[in-house]
């Protein structure tokens, strides 16, 4: 956890999350970079247990993101572990030894198998981890009292300033997510880190396709900083211990298909719109709709040129109604559009009409909206039936103090 | 100019320009936005002056930039106005028919072609110019005295801490430029606007190609928050008052090409990096090469990734040699990298070498190149021969400020 204020966008607790049956959850305080608090996190998982995961889209992906890509094609797992403060990252043939001791050690703590193992690490990149000490703590963090979510998700925090958890009921069972993620904040994927398990029994390929989509609707539509983690992984587990009745949910053709994808499509929307709650210095959540594009990928280049734009970025922190910055982000995303069709709204009120301001805008009703913590802006293309939204927050003097100061 | 103080990377002084036969130069204080400044410039040029000019990418041009790019296929031109404060972008037919009311207005006091006078407006986007102030003060200028290129480089400057002027001697004269630009400085073109005048006869050929070839290696390859200006502009005339002996440069085959595209590349080049010097908030100049890619674009898309990161510009901001961040910006540029032949260096310390810290490595050593003025960042990608250079300048708190609190 950052030792800056709590986000003035963070929920007012940590949500009261169900119990996955059979998920067994560790934390520790091994001390590696933080004190005083849980920095090492491990998910036990039943036997059978299956998985589907994304990946960071980095050419420098982190040590931990290329033993998971080399593993999950198995399809199953039995635990995961995460270390926060170092993300093993940019350290060469030692990154490698070093999760392998990890998993090694685990494996025969455990006595499961290591490529069941899923390992991932967050904080500082290029660091080499002490692996000795690290093997040391992953004794103590087995040997730890199982704990609750709270403590899971605060094990995994860097500069977060809150935890990070959403769950959702579905058809014979939850989804519960852990995620976490402050800045570094970006496409493909967009969280540092995500964790969402199910009883449910559902196969690897359905894991795979959930998780895929739902991060595409969501991880992947958040955007704090435009930059790409090297460590970026979200995982779903499911352990198997609630069986639908006309067996594991294998695709779209099951049943309980579209209750398990909206189910895991909702924890990782909130986990998505808390990491952007967080975003470093943010005072603003900004939701960007693009409508009327050429396709949906048309739409999403746009609201992202939007939403990642510094100057729109700031004008929102400065609840100043400065559209000209939506037109200027709209004209530099490249994608087709016409100027003299632009319509463009702050909340419910239209700023422009045809390529020019509204006959009846008001920037006092603009105004009104922008002073919400919540700020909404819909541009309409009038080129096609694409449309997309893109989640961001504002760019302040707390971004700025944050990761112009502290090396996290 | 902006209330702002000056740039502490700001040249001491405006630089002594000589003056180019043939330019007349006008400034006049309209107070159409600011006050106690000129804020309109107007450039007289003799009959025959040939250009060539490159404009925005925007999708939201301005109509100024509509006007220019339908006339500049004439290949003529006797005069460029411009006023600051005011873009007239996104003000849809009204902003068509005040272009037209300049031209006109400036036509008839000056007995000359319509479509041979240039429009530029900067300043803010989506207002409707004032038309019958606009028209009183055009007549104010042409009227005032003639004046040099301190007032005029002034006369274009909004957010500026400090007026833009650079000047090269070339065979047969000169070449002399101003430039205007501080935010919303981005690709393609990264100027808010250039105007570059040479005395040497050329043709508008060869005025299109040479200027449209420094813009590539100069104003497209600067970047302060990359961001996109709908108004960027760059124009280059030549006044024909100086004829080389083998008659108007007409090109690549012309005895003088060389010392005529060098000139106007310098010209370009100086004027660019002074943009960045007086990027919002700078307190840093930073060049980032990028060598051994596949080739020169993915070179520069390589450089404008860690260029553009927020996160590796406030570090830089905090003289942090926290290199991870280059290392994520390099990994998320999305061009052929591998991670493991990775060379990194701040200034002369290498810092990188294959994927990892290089044994010598020396944090101290690094920081003192960090704490200069002007920092160089270099990355080897060890993937072929492909290279390019991208200026930036570091993120502060200045810039949150400038954006945040002020509607420019």
């Amino acid at each position: 956890m950052s030792s800056y204020p709590r986000s003035p966008l963070a929920p007012e607790s940590f949500p009261d999350l169900p119990e996955v049956a059979g998920v067994e959850l560790h934390a520790f305080a091994a001390g590696l970079r933080y004190t005083g608090r849980p920095d090492l996190f491990l998910a036990l998982l039943p036997e059978g247990t299956t998985v589907g995961g994304v990946f960071t889209q980095s050419q420098c992906a982190s040590g931990p993101v290329d033993w998971c890509r080399e593993i999950i094609s198995r399809g199953t797992a039995r635990a995961v572990v995460c270390n926060a403060g170092n993300a093993n990252a940019f350290t060469g043939s030692a990154g490698a030894a070093s999760v392998h001791a990890q998993v090694d050690t685990l494996a025969t703590a455990l006595d499961i198998a290591a490529q069941d193992i899923y390992v991932c690490s967050t904080g500082v990149i290029g660091e080499p981890l002490d692996d000795a000490a690290m093997v040391a703590a992953l004794g103590a963090l087995v040997a730890a009292e199982p704990t609750g979510w709270p403590d899971a998700a605060l094990a995994i925090t860097t500069t977060d300033t809150f935890t990070k958890g959403a769950s959702a009921r579905i058809a014979g069972g939850s989804v519960v997510g852990i995620a976490k993620g402050s800045g570094m904040i970006a496409p493909n994927m967009a969280t540092m880190l995500g964790f969402v398990f199910t009883d449910v029994a559902a196969t690897a390929a359905a894991c795979q396709q959930a998780i895929a989509e739902s991060t595409a609707r969501s991880f992947n539509r958040v955007t704090v900083d435009s930059d790409t983690s090297t460590s970026d992984t979200v995982l779903l587990f499911s352990t198997q211990q609630s069986m639908p009745e006309s067996g594991p949910i294998d695709g779209p053709g099951h049943p309980d298909w579209d209750s398990f994808v909206s189910g895991v499509g909702w924890v990782c929307m909130d986990l998505a719109h808390q990491i952007v709650k967080d975003g470093e210095g943010a005072t603003k959540f900004i939701a960007v709709t693009v409508e009327g594009a050429v396709s949906d990928s048309s739409a999403e280049n746009v609201a992202r040129s939007i939403a990642d734009s510094p100057l729109v970025k700031t004008a929102m922190a400065a609840e100043d109604a400065n559209w000209g910055r939506i037109v200027m982000a709209v004209g530099k995303a490249g994608e087709p559009a016409d100027r003299d069709l632009l319509d463009i709204w702050i909340g419910d009120e239209q700023i422009t009409h045809a390529g020019q301001v509204h006959p009846d805008y008001s920037e006092e009703r603009a105004n009104v909206f922008l002073q919400a913590a919540e700020i909404t802006v819909r541009v309409d293309l009038h080129q096609g039936t694409g449309a997309a939204t893109v989640w961001t927050c504002d760019l302040t003097h707390g971004y700025i103090e944050i990761n112009a100061g502290y090396r996290s």
